[in-house]
């Protein structure tokens, strides 16, 4: 089956590969590190001409499974010179893997000025000339293409990455058909602007083969209740990912006033509770509860409207409560939402954003809690002016620009919104992440453990890391595996129905720990040392006040678990 | 002898401790290395309280042998994060030796608010309030410290090294008790100023202790005149550097527009013999020929006046009518001369800050000979506008924060005025030294070879910059080796009657061989891989107009060279 879709953006050539036998049993972030170690020179410049641009879709992806569908994107990272896989809910991969493709590979770059858009149909692959849409918004964009093609699914960088800012991210349309769902982090959207292209736009819908039909339905119900009803799945449901607002902030572990603080006097105001009451009372397009994909049965999403109740952004969630919330010192929810809507539509990562902001707050160039400059610095970034491009090249090209050594970030890319001096485990993950800060690469703040102790937590974060790994490279969204636990054998049912094969436990397993393998092993080539898995200097010396610790899990440890995963260790003690 | 004096910014103890005998047979940048090896975790942030200021003296700095008093600073570099040593000459370290001093070592830093600066005279050391100079420039503080103590040699930063700026310098006072010599490469002064020290100052003066005075005087002879009558140093004492403009041109690897070409049509109005002329012609304080520190019969340097004879500049270099003149497109000498002594005042490194200027032109902030803009610009970086702050942080901050990837700067710092395409063992020496690009590491420009061909480009910056290594570690000016060549005896001479010891040849050869063998080391546990010591694509992929060709030394050539560095082998291949 040539189902790898390859695309030269400087020859502008088009063709259809078969799918080696060592890419079948793998896909989504797992095969986006094998093709990166197959084909990239690891030591390549990220915006330069060797770099590609991937698009892996999931083993489930396409099928009517539940959160089984996020589009998997992925490049050696222009913010952390290293390997970087991103993910999101929204239809692209679902239509990209009816349209029979397990991967799409964007590579070189064009050596005139040209942009164009990729359209993809069943069988079929154009570049369309983009110079008319060059300047819009994600949202203007979609609207654009929309018109042309009612329905299509899009995948589109906004002006930042067209400006090659180091924190620009892809944005997808959801199941509304609105760019909402961002594979934000790494700057992924940079590499697809440097090889000027605007967006990838699929056409049409089908459904997938199914080698045993009647199997795969019986494994589907049972996955379905089993998510549906899950208790973590309610509770996502009800509040979506911003009920983590006030358990963070008990914690004391809440990013405010550039992660000086743990806690922030605000947080009653913009925490998961007041959205819910806010957008039930406003009404109109609000919604406390959203699936960004087709199917989803956690529906996490929100819709959050204006006080007149049309929509400002979807979703308002947790790590942009806490980045462009609390780490700003703003407590007014309608500004929150428009600092992330606006974010969205110019088509930056919203984490990076707001911790880059924070450095330049603790800088003086504003207050904390000054919405207005907050707003302003948008239109900086958007127009790019001289500020608005430091601030869009993220958290640590901010800190040395002002000399701020306060930088919540590692390998280059900002912190998500858990203090890892009272999220432990998170501050691990942080750490020894091969894509620089990145909660969903391990996400411990939930776990049963003494989260401001360092006892575990490198065992912890290990572990973790393995079971997101599996979920990233299937595919799935990462709030399944809180449904899921370790019933693995659900999801082992749906893929041996699929495709006829008669995978196990194990096997879903060791294909976590190949990605993680591959991945270390690419930024290994890339030049990466233990040296680099490390946290940086403002946690391990500065006490976070509340909490009273300091970031202490030895720097050996951080070693072990870098050494573990290349190792493809099921321990982290050999 | 208890002379090294340690010096703790936190605590603001003083202590003088006893040389260890490992240091004894060794000074200058070697020492540097050795130290930074020993005492400074190579992982370290290098403005945090972990990296550590040193001064280290030659093994003949103090005495009157001439060009054998550069003053040596290192630590771990804010530019590059790797190690850093930068040497000028002027009178500090003669000085500091004359005060019993092999080095200095500032540690740690403050927790309060408050700035000094470090009074040393015959076995006392003090730290003074520096809050009065806050924000002056290295003119100005100087002056008011001669006010102070008349003569006194000065090394200290301006308000960009206050101001952490990653390519701030130390200043230097010459014979005139001018600041007009730099450490200017790697950000030494933004981790002075992270220590926040102003200045060193020095009083007093005195006589070497000599093992055996006539040896010594006799062996002082015959080395003076064959610096003297070198031709190397005639050449120097003529046209000083800039005799390079000329030959550089004619390579086709002058910078000119930011890299993009190497001949410059303004070249005659700002080549050596211009400047002769010129300097000639206006008399007053210009001098065609001048010494940097007492003593010294090479002369190099120059005064450079304006029309009405005041001096503008000392000295008026090859490397800054490089990139302060013809690669940001500027002919008139008056202004290079202006932006000199306007980076010079404000303690910022004239390489980067051309280079970095250069990219921002590229992105069209200004275009390419516009006088009044880049005048404009270095108000800019002293006011520390958000753009003054880019540029002020090097090419690469630049070309990140304008999406611009034609950065010249190999491992973060900036390259000097040697397209490495048109000088290809420049080219290596850039790449593989452990400090980003520099050309005191391994000049080849003069060298008898076929400049832009690839053949035997490796080998010669290897022995290049083994002899190299040789000089910076013994506190001598580069430009010695031009005139001693060969005949290290003349060197080993002055060394055992200042000593009484019995050192030869192939120890000399060996000190270099250490110091190599040891900065690498300290890279490589600073996270340093193969994988760093590379040439950006920019350079192995653009063609050089007028040469026609890319730099084309094979990645594994570089390669080879750090590994030989770092295994301390006397040959390339082994």
């Amino acid at each position: 089956m040539d189902n790898i879709l390859r695309i030269n953006t400087r020859t502008r050539t088009i063709q259809y590969e078969t799918t080696p036998e060592s890419y079948l049993k793998t896909g989504g972030r797992g095969l986006i590190a094998k093709i990166l170690l197959d084909e990239v020179d690891p030591a390549c410049e990220p915006l330069g001409r060797h770099n590609k641009l991937i698009f892996a879709m999931g083993l489930l992806t396409g099928t009517n499974v539940s959160s089984a569908s996020r589009v998997c994107i992925g490049a050696k990272s222009p913010l952390t010179q290293g390997i970087k896989e991103s993910n999101s809910g929204g239809t692209t991969a679902m239509r990209l893997a009816q349209m029979g493709l397990k991967a799409m590979i964007l590579e070189e770059q064009p050596e005139d000025d040209h942009w164009h858009y990729v359209k993809i149909s069943k069988g079929a692959c154009s570049l369309e000339p983009a110079e008319a849409y060059l300047g819009m918004g994600t949202g203007e964009f979609c609207d654009a293409i929309h018109k042309l093609y009612p329905g299509a699914a899009v995948s589109c960088i906004g002006p930042v990455g067209e400006m090659l800012y180091s924190s620009a991210g892809i944005a997808t349309t959801d199941a509304d058909h609105k760019p909402g769902r961002f594979s934000g982090r790494g700057g992924l959207g940079a590499v697809m602007g440097s090889k000027k292209i605007k967006g990838i736009v699929v056409l049409g819908k089908d459904t997938m083969p199914l080698a045993d039909k009647e199997g795969f339905m019986a494994a589907l119900k049972t996955y379905t209740s089993v998510v549906k009803d899950a208790p973590s799945t309610l509770n996502y449901r009800t509040l979506g990912t911003a009920s983590m607002v006030r358990i963070m902030n008990g914690h004391g572990g809440l990013p405010t006033h550039n992660f000086s603080l743990g806690r922030f006097d605000g947080m009653d105001q913009i925490c998961g509770e007041t959205i819910f009451d806010v957008i039930t009372e406003r009404g109109g397009d609000g919604r406390t509860s959203h699936a960004c994909m087709p199917g989803c049965v956690i529906q996490c999403s929100n819709i959050y409207p204006d006080i007149e109740g049309k929509a400002i952004v979807s979703p308002l969630e947790y790590e942009n409560l806490g980045l462009l919330g609390s780490n700003l010192g703003i407590s007014d929810l309608d500004t929150v939402a428009r600092l992330n809507a606006l974010c969205n539509d110019m088509g930056i990562d919203t984490i990076e954003t707001g911790a880059a902001i924070g450095v330049a707050m603790e800088a003086g160039v504003a207050a904390f809690g000054d919405s207005e400059a907050a707003l302003g610095f948008m239109e900086d970034i958007r127009r790019g002016t001289v500020l608005g491009r430091v601030l869009g090249n993220g958290a640590v090209v901010t800190g040395k620009v002002f000399g701020i050594r306060n930088v919540p970030a590692v390998n280059g890319q900002a912190m998500p919104a858990y203090d890892p001096r009272a999220i432990k485990g998170m501050g691990v993950t942080y750490a020894t992440s091969p894509m620089g800060a990145d909660h969903t690469y391990g996400a411990t703040a939930r776990a049963q453990i003494e989260q401001a102790s360092s006892v575990g937590q490198a065992e912890l974060s290990f572990s973790t890391q393995k079971n997101m790994a599996v979920y990233d490279t299937l595919g799935f969204c990462i709030f399944c595996s809180g449904a899921v636990g370790n019933q693995h054998q659900l999801i082992a049912d749906l893929i041996n129905a699929r495709y006829g094969w008669s995978v196990d436990v194990p096997w879903l397993k060791s294909i976590g720990e190949e990605t993680l393998k591959n991945e270390h092993l690419f930024n290994q080539k890339a030049g990466f040392t233990k040296a680099h898995y490390k946290m940086p200097e403002c946690f391990t010396e500065r006490v976070l006040p509340g909490v009273n610790t300091v970031f202490d899990v030895g720097q050996e440890e951080l070693e072990q678990v870098v050494e573990a995963h290349l190792e493809g260790r099921r321990t982290l003690k050999p």
